[in-house]
């Protein structure tokens, strides 16, 4: 069987979480990695894979099965994404929720033109925690969702309080309010508001002779990222930081409760522990590179979510083997 | 918009569940029930739907757009799921897991020879849980699989007690071990036998003067049903069952601890809590009956499972309004 050639455009986290799923996966080979950095600084961990310059990449057309976009969605992903499905299948990570519809068209615009296929905002969430919540919804007209994420690193608070003047290194965890999670099993559905839902701990490493109080305050009256939050601040040394922070933990749940035509009560909870975030994601943009990969062979072109994609394509399993063993 | 015509097939309490969930969905009507018992006994919850006799429905071929097979799955299903399927489209919850490849060979056959599509094996185990498994092992290929049942009465054991003599009514409950779910989600990945996962709890009602003692040790030796497992056997008045025991509750969780390509571990889980399963599994089929729908229109034919099935197509909402309040 010839395996699927994935390139991985972007080199960080989460480039390496798939080209560690790619490594696992016994359909799938890593044909390239494009970067926008020097490519001789940059080290995979796969042996013999080229690392090449994403100016180049155009050139590689026809030579690669899917390319998994591994940029940031605040500026990359709205212009990277359309400029690869321009030219290869792809699959992106793209998670600002309230931009989607947008990115969708401009994708879908530049896959449908091109003939090939491109999967975006697949990961988590979105991704499979969107899946549940469709299914959820689907299973269970009336009812009412809740989303809780942590407790797990975020990155953009994290970065948030490492722009603050006299923060050396911060890291910044989001943490579910237990008794919030604990209404919302019971089946109370009460109405939370983002506060009511997430408290934050941050962890920061401070310049020497910093004003730490005045710190504390610039995070915890910060608009959006923690002034609606219950914030707790830590200062830690730059060792401790390293020795107990290093990991990008997170997770969630989903829950939805609801009520079927004939009066009883459901509840539906969809969860994720992970001890590394960028891992788990990339393993996710492997599987759907695969789905991605299988819906070209078929034909089909333009933008894809993890809607559209009936689950049997994620898996390197036959359906006959699927439906034996995992039905 | 034309609503699509839903009939259902069989009027137990899963089919009571169908026309519940029918009577919710603003897209689709409940155009007839089938039944092999004497349509005039039969009253249904919707006014206005006729009550056909079963063996009359190839009479309406071209008047319905799904039947909702809602017989069982020993001997009800593995003939008139293939029969139906040679005249409409339409959707079981077979859940016999072990005949399934066989199920849907006979299906396929059928609803490919006659232009119409079927979807079997659908409801929440298999159904709602098998897509769990399903995605959980495309995002952790490696790791495993646990899945719980319960708390919730099974009928299939409150049925083989019933069948004891000296047994007037009995309700058998899958509960469970707490110890066994703990060390699962801890992510220790025991090797556990059924027993080990799972008690079982009956609750019976003895004819008077009836010798209990004999009646406890038939149930707790009954090989397959309770041999195996810690099985607790309480006797109750005709009353309190009623009081006690009347609902149809149900659930339980999948779960699937995994270790992604660079060695960092994960947990990921997918639970139910239900009120009332036939509500909820009827409420699962109408959704299901809904994509079945789609797919026909769409000029597709054969047989179906779960896997095989993108999520957009469950729900009455549109793609875009999906995009952009549930991705």
């Amino acid at each position: 069987m010839e395996k699927i050639k994935i390139a991985v455009c972007g080199y960080g986290n989460l480039g390496r979480g798939v080209e560690a799923a790619v490594g696992i996966s016994p359909d799938m080979e890593l044909a390239a990695i494009f970067t926008r950095r020097e490519p001789s600084s940059v080290i995979p961990l796969t042996a013999d894979v080229p690392v090449l310059p994403f100016s180049d990449i155009a050139g590689y057309s026809g030579k690669i099965d899917v390319v998994v976009n591994c940029g940031g969605s605040a500026t990359d992903l709205p212009v990277t994404t359309p400029a690869i499905a321009a030219l290869f299948n792809t699959v992106d990570s793209y998670d600002n929720h309230s931009m989607i519809p947008r990115h969708f068209e401009a994708v879908d615009a530049a896959a449908s033109g091109s003939g090939h296929v491109a999967a975006i905002s697949v990961g988590w969430d979105p991704g499979l925690f969107s899946v549940a919540r469709l299914y959820m919804n689907a299973a269970l007209p009336e009812g009412k969702d809740y989303t809780f994420w942590g407790r797990g690193v975020s990155q953009g608070h994290s970065d948030a309080v490492r722009r603050i003047p006299g923060v050396v290194d911060a890291r910044q965890y989001t943490v579910p309010v237990p008794k919030a999670l604990e209404r919302v099993r019971k089946g109370e559905n009460p109405d939370l508001t983002a506060g009511q839902k997430h408290t934050r701990e941050v962890f920061a490493v401070a310049e020497p002779g910093a004003d730490r109080a005045a710190i504390e305050e610039s995070i915890k009256t910060m608009p959006a990222y923690f002034a609606d939050y219950d914030t707790t601040v830590t200062f830690i040394s730059a060792e401790e930081m390293k020795r107990d922070h290093s990991g990008i933990p997170h997770g969630g749940c989903v829950i939805r409760n609801g009520m079927t035509g004939g009066g009883a009560k459901h509840t539906a909870e969809f969860s994720l522990k992970l001890e590394s975030n960028p891992e788990f994601t990339g393993s996710v943009l492997a599987a759907y590179a695969r789905a991605v990969h299988r819906l070209s062979l078929r034909g089909e072109s333009g933008a894809f979510t993890v809607f559209d994609i009936p689950p049997v394509l994620l898996s390197p399993e036959s359906p006959e083997y699927l439906r034996a063993h995992l039905l």
